[in-house]
């Protein structure tokens, strides 16, 4: 299989456009302000001394990195955005040593403890400069940072492969894999390809790592050698970007046993640890999966990185073969767990995004910092630990790159999005508004081939192969394809103890919620009326239709306790898109209803 | 209304009868071969030394006090025993300071700290030293131990009342109060009573202490002054020691803003923070209430010492003006979230008592001690903090206190126990196996008055007033009632949000839960047939039938996510007493159901 970049796609119009617009108007300059006003940018001048203040956070490097990659993702940079990239390039020119080293913390903080501290980013920092500095290249041509990042991935290979003179052996959070790939893939030394793979190999030879409370090894996925984990474990972004790494290895060398982990590792998380949304890590602790089937809603942790992380991985096994599940996990993260994580003005993030928000149970008497943890409750501008931000920025610059992969004989679309796409002597144009409703027109140019065309899962009645179903195209053809965009009632499985007795509601890809500001409080004694009608209600605020259900709640009562009744109250339930929860103020929500 | 004093009422058979025998038998024991094992009995020789392991802990004082007490209670004190405790009053007598004082932390591991340290017991650790040197003189004859407790009674009322020398005004953990005013009761010395009422008088007037993550004051009810206080909040066991006390002190003095303060407090328990099986403390950390409404199951804390001081402060409450409710308070706290801290055979014990176990969730890869806090899944013999056992102990032994009190006209029957009272020149004599079924025969002698006995809330259909029947009775007259004793379902308030779309089992006052080792796993997704035929299948193990109720789960599955089917299959529920959860090894377990 191979892949349509984002650079080979444009999203001409429709939800996702819309979404490109939102980063790009607004979104690139506000987290970039933020970063600004904390420090994160004059970090760079290398200048912090000890007792100044805006102590360099270990990976602050990767905070602006990814902003960069994200600025350079799309296809026009602006004058002002450009200048932004090019003064932090001479920042970190200047900053970087003559051994090709480059990081601010371990320069200005902690100078003498390079390599040192497993955990703590360096490699993660030089992964994300190196992503930055390799889409940077691919947009403006410029090589001045691929040059600077070619000179430390040098020194890290030197330093890590050859001399073997770190006090680690694997990074501590994973990221550099996929980013060394990446390097690989636009200078085409396959000496970074190898580094990428040195670090895939070592792993979990040895246990170089204990996180307390977690089984040893267990936390970043040094557990085992990576060919023999058949199970998703421990932090999930430092996962997931390894898994993601994993599956460039496995594809780019044939590499079987890695395949099967990867697959293994990819059914564990499908089967048993995301959430409806596509959202991945069910406690703050570690920011880690737990054990099969755990998926608490309100103390979800599901980091808004961690479900783009997924995509990536689910990405990368699309390349490897074409199984509908991945592009089905796609499409799960981007229309929820992974949206949800930013405002519909492009402006606040969410770094956690539960299930169910109960405002109360936050703000009780008994205070978050000792040990009840709850997610916030309403997205910020920015965060102590920013790594959302410039993640969703980056994710939705190319998310482009997941609506096509083509073989030979066959172009494969996965995802749906208004979209003019440039590859291989051919081009082909979709035009939907999808998933505001199903229909989805394909116009294809170039030489004869066959088209395979995801049909969603929600979409029963449509016969396909393995999920696909096929047309051969000419040169000019257009297909048209008429989707039904159905509201239905989803459960999960009986062993998610969290979700027994409760209903999700989905429209189509997208799964929907109950929030307190159109239904009152106490959304958990809600009971849908799943036989009667659903009315759609346009909205603009939202992007899509508002469901109106007929409900039913109990009445309210003075006591505690007292003998069962049927009492209830029939009312007008009123749902909203899961991405678009808290965007009108605080307020309880909450997917899994009776 | 006056109390019918444990010393004037021996239970003879039934329910009760049987569980103090296995206090007697084993219990008493067993905790006291516990606490000798962990050095809690040599602690009282004050030779600990820096460097020794064992060292005293701030309240194994109070273990030992609370033991003794418990075997003071009963009637008949075996020699053994009588021997144990004359033993540690010897040591007491030896340790105890020429000033009065006596406290073996503050003695042999930090001495020069005495009275400085609000929070570390030292006051509590005396209260249950006075209650248990009562206790032990009522039963002896013997004062020796009381004199030692007076001697530092006066010492204390020295330092605290009259010089005001201490550090603290008022004690960090209650319990002193009502000690005092049971020291009063058996000395007649006013000045204890004056003491009590001292500490509850001073107790708010300022924030003597901050409890990290609690409002200041609130951990241990020092928020306000407690005529001001409306809620129950803080410190569970803390707080209803107090509330206690200051029930106590409004009876005596005929408090009437003390009294107003009680009952808002009580009322707020009641409706607002008490699990269905009396269970109350919503949160571990700081053992405490939390807010209204939220009632966790798996998380419960529900101390068992929490549940004995809710039926204390029910008691003095009662004893202050009959309401019904207290009666009903505490037959829902003995029979249900009291029970449940004791195996079936008096050996181990629940500190906390939850209304869900799912034992995977505790042994997943992440530990608990990193904040995913839960309840252990099975008793144990004794704890580092092993407050529970020996007040599982005494709180048994005077269960009986609980069955009457009495005006001038008229006796009022609050609890259904077979047993004899001797009091105010009556006899009482009961014979009922309640709650095993509902009939109770009350042969009653001495002079013509009225007998009001509780009609218990689950019998609906019988007329009453203000929840009492009333006799009017004559020397040598046999009353006989027949409560019917039905299962039924029970649901909590729709603000109970962990509660929503569940009903629990009763039969009469006795909860009911679903075990693993019955039902399988995953007891959230059951859902019992309301409508169908209950079965009550005779159990010797458990002392009250299991009940067979007709019920549904959904078929199990592959996959995470579906779109909503109705395939169900049904089978039979058992259900088993509450109380009588985790006693055939770890096992899943659910009061609330679908």
């Amino acid at each position: 299989m191979k892949e349509v970049s984002y650079k080979d796609i444009s999203l001409t119009s429709g939800f996702w456009k819309n979404r490109q617009d939102i980063i790009k108007n607004t979104t690139i300059r506000s987290v970039y302000d933020r970063f600004f006003d904390t420090g994160r940018v004059e970090a760079f001048e290398m200048k912090w001394k000890d007792g100044d203040d805006k102590m360099p956070h270990i990976f602050w490097d990767s905070d602006i990195a990814k902003w960069i990659e994200g600025v350079a993702l799309f296809a026009d940079i602006t004058p002002e955005n450009q200048e932004k990239i090019e003064h932090i390039i001479d920042l970190i020119e200047a900053g970087q040593e003559k051994s090709g080293y480059f990081n601010i913390f371990f320069t200005v903080v902690k100078p003498e403890e390079r390599f040192t501290h497993r955990t703590e980013h360096e490699l993660y920092c030089a992964g994300h400069l190196i992503e930055a500095a390799v889409a940077y290249y691919k947009q403006s041509g410029r090589d001045r940072f691929l040059k600077i990042m070619c000179k430390y991935a040098d020194y890290i290979e030197k330093v890590f492969r050859f001399e073997r003179s770190a006090a680690f052996t694997t990074p501590g959070h994973e990221e550099i894999e996929l980013a060394l790939v990446k390097l690989y893939s636009v200078t085409n030394e396959k000496r970074y390809l190898e580094l990428a793979k040195f670090f895939i190999d070592e792993r979990g030879k040895e246990i170089e790592h204990t996180y307390g409370g977690f089984v040893d090894g267990v936390y970043d996925q040094c557990f085992k050698p990576v060919r023999e984990q058949e199970t998703a474990e421990g932090h999930c972004v430092r996962a997931c970007y390894l898994y993601s790494g994993m599956a460039d290895i496995a594809r780019i060398y044939g590499d079987e046993d890695l395949k099967r982990a990867c697959e293994m590792i990819f059914d564990d998380i499908v089967n048993h640890k995301m959430y409806i949304t596509g959202g991945i890590g069910s406690s703050h602790i570690g920011e880690a999966f737990t054990i099969s089937y755990d998926l608490p809603n309100m103390r979800a942790y599901t980091e808004t990185c961690a479900a783009i992380a997924l995509a990536f991985f689910a990405h990368r096994m699309q390349l490897i073969e074409n199984k509908k599940i991945y592009a089905e996990v796609i499409e799960r993260v981007i229309y929820n767990g992974f949206l949800s994580g930013i405002s519909l003005d492009g402006k606040s993030f969410f770094y956690e995004n539960p299930l169910e928000i109960i405002p109360e149970l936050r703000h009780k008497d008994v205070c978050v910092k000792h040990g009840e943890r709850l997610p916030i409750t309403e997205r910020l501008e920015v965060f102590d630990c920013s790594c959302c931000p410039p993640n969703v920025i980056r994710f939705v610059a190319a998310i482009g790159e997941n609506v096509y992969t083509y073989d030979e004989n066959t172009v494969y679309v996965h995802q749906f999005m208004s979209s003019e796409a440039d590859f291989d002597g051919r081009k082909v144009i979709q035009q939907t508004n999808y998933p505001a409703d199903g229909k989805v027109t394909i116009t294809y140019q170039g030489k004869p081939c066959r088209l395979a065309v995801r049909v969603p899962d929600f979409c029963e009645d449509i016969e396909t192969e393995d999920g696909y179903i096929y047309f051969d195209v000419e040169d000019g053809m257009e297909t048209e394809l008429d989707f039904t965009m159905p509201v239905y009632f989803v459960e999960s499985n009986p062993l998610v103890y969290e979700n027994c007795g409760r209903i999700a509601v989905m429209r189509g890809p997208v799964v929907y919620c109950a929030e307190g500001k159109d239904n009152g409080k106490v959304l958990r004694d809600i009971t849908l009326c799943t036989a009667g009608e659903i009315k759609e209600i346009p909205d603009e605020c939202f992007g899509l239709p508002v469901l109106e259900i007929k409900a039913f709640r109990r009445k309210s009562k003075k006591q505690l306790y007292y003998k069962k009744t049927d009492e209830k109250e029939e009312f007008t339930a009123k749902l909203i898109p899961y991405y678009a929860f808290a965007n009108r103020g605080e307020s309880e929500m909450l997917v899994w209803l009776q």
